[in-house]
């Protein structure tokens, strides 16, 4: 009898792959034995790819995003304007907020927003490093950009309260009914932030 | 400037969990994300569980089931009934008929199902390790539990016709109405196999 390794690959395989969150030990079984009709090196490519981003992420001490350099590919682009900063909640808002294209400025990452019900104060937060760079005196205005709900809120409301007296602008993504929404179908509050934000025509 | 990494592994990492059948960039974006605020082990033993599980797994070459060791442990188990071989379509489908506990004999895997449309004649199955394993004499029956489908049935078909010629006994799964499943919701063909399969009470 030729043993392989003692343990049960298969059975680690799932444990591991169910550790990813929305993947329970149903899905973690399929994408297994998936992994078993592939080619070898596809199973060695994709542990190679999940291996490698957490040895070569780490973090843009300016802007506090994740990033493969420091300063991060946003923050060394002389094209970029030093003097507008737009503040977002995670990483995955500075992807959503350059796929619109509309944003010339540069980013800060505050790593999650306020909850004091979740035990997340102002100092949980990268605030203190935004404090910092707008200290420095290159930043005309802060875009605030977090989430419309009660802890984007609340952020958006501090940052407003800190950074005014330091004599920058801030001001924040407007919300209302999103493009391509009919409005028979857009939600409470959309309506309502729409109706309060209404434009001059 | 410190650059990590020249390539950009959060792109790279995306792209790799992207190949996973059923997980789509922003799937594979959403676990990347999750992988970087996870503490840096996790990312290792992940990749790890699926690095090994290539390396590790190989096929039993009596049943051809996907297994850490060869024979298979259910293949090597003294206290399962050799003389009965439940043959199945795909490696998962051994755990579904070993959770039942209902079956106390060994398996067989065929990789697959007759299917003309696709390319899969008898011979892309592992059909010919099947007919040596009963012409070695041990084996009395051979339950087939094939999908109850179109390539399900022929395989199920084409079985019964090479093996019993062979004096050994062919049986099939019954396929009726599932456990649990109230008459008015079961589905037509589940019924229409229930009522041909009908026993005497």
């Amino acid at each position: 009898m030729s043993d392989f390794r003692s343990r049960d690959p298969l059975r680690h395989a799932v444990t591991q792959l169910s550790r990813f969150p929305g993947i329970g030990e149903r899905t973690a079984t399929r994408l297994a034995y998936w992994l078993l009709r592939q080619p070898p090196e596809v199973a060695a490519e994709i542990a190679d790819g999940i291996q490698q981003l957490r040895v070569d992420m780490g973090h843009c001490a300016t802007c506090c995003n994740v990033s493969g350099s420091d300063p991060c590919p946003i923050c060394r682009d002389p094209d970029r304007d030093t003097g507008l900063v737009c503040v977002v909640e995670r990483p995955q808002d500075v992807g959503a907020i350059e796929n619109s294209g509309a944003h010339r400025g540069r980013y800060h990452v505050l790593d999650g927003a306020i909850s004091p019900l979740d035990g997340v104060g102002p100092d949980e937060l990268r605030i203190r490093e935004l404090l910092a760079r707008v200290g420095s005196g290159e930043i005309q205005e802060i875009v605030v950009a977090t989430d419309p709900d009660v802890e984007g809120d609340a952020t958006a409301l501090y940052l407003a309260q800190v950074l005014k007296p330091l004599g920058v602008r801030v001001t924040r993504l407007a919300h209302g009914i999103a493009v391509g929404t009919e409005i028979e179908y857009a939600d409470r509050s959309s309506v309502a932030r729409a109706l309060e934000n209404r434009r001059e025509m």
